[in-house]
């Protein structure tokens, strides 16, 4: 199934964009680059911004966010209440960010995860449907205010 | 240097929670258990927002979020505008959120990482500073109000 897919990463991840914007073209998907389009240092914080307004918005199906090591762009994409941002290094967890979390993003670290198994994380993140069931409520409560405090 | 350091799980979790408390005892931090202390299923963001405030409202210097795959529960967290979580799978990547992202809780996931390298992750993580400098803009930006929306 084609899926419209955005990307964004930091200075630090433009060549692991570029390979997975090919990948998920040569897949059909439709791709939609947020950059950086500029050359130098970029803050990670501005294009997890971005990519969240691109899914929240509807612009996107999914979201891929990529940084140095992956965990500064996952905090700021998972700071909007609509995004379910999945820090990933492998399929294993990829699958299960969809299956379990209903995950609209993924995230991943250039400088710690390979090419190929970004592209096998991206699959498998793109292959995975929600399961849905118990698993509902507890996604649901991921957008609830930050005022509700004590466990039922 | 010994800190306090709140653990929070789901069921899924519970196991490893248990390890890590005793290895972080063992190391002579503090711990603040905040549960689950009963059986049966509960529900990842309430441990998640539990471990947030206690860490937001300086009860505890870091956090240690714990569910199945941690991408659940690390998403939780993240809803908290003090906090930053890092979800980790090695001590590489662990270092990396403390010297890059001065990150103030970890999360890892019980059904994929093993018990020593989940002490290892923590050890690694509580053994690191902040490198502040060309990072120090970006953690800061974490913070913001989602209404920012465009790279400067």
């Amino acid at each position: 199934m084609s899926a419209r897919i955005a990307l964004a990463s930091d200075h630090a991840a433009t060549a692991l964009r570029s390979a997975l914007i090919a990948h998920a073209r040569a897949s059909e998907h439709v791709v939609i680059d947020l950059g950086p389009h500029r050359v130098g240092p970029v803050d990670y914080p501005d294009y997890g911004r971005l990519l969240a307004d691109a899914v929240a918005n509807g612009q996107a199906d999914f979201g891929v966010a990529l940084c140095g090591s992956g965990i500064g762009i996952s905090i700021a994409v998972n700071r909007h209440p609509a995004l379910r941002c999945a820090l990933v290094s492998d399929p294993v967890s990829a699958a299960l960010a969809r299956a379990h979390n209903d995950a609209n993003a993924i995230a991943m670290g250039a400088r710690l995860i390979g090419e190929d198994m970004a592209k096998a994380c991206l699959d498998a993140f793109l292959a995975t449907d929600f399961e849905g069931g118990r698993h509902a409520a507890r996604v649901a409560k991921l957008s609830l205010p930050f005022s509700v405090k004590e466990p039922a």
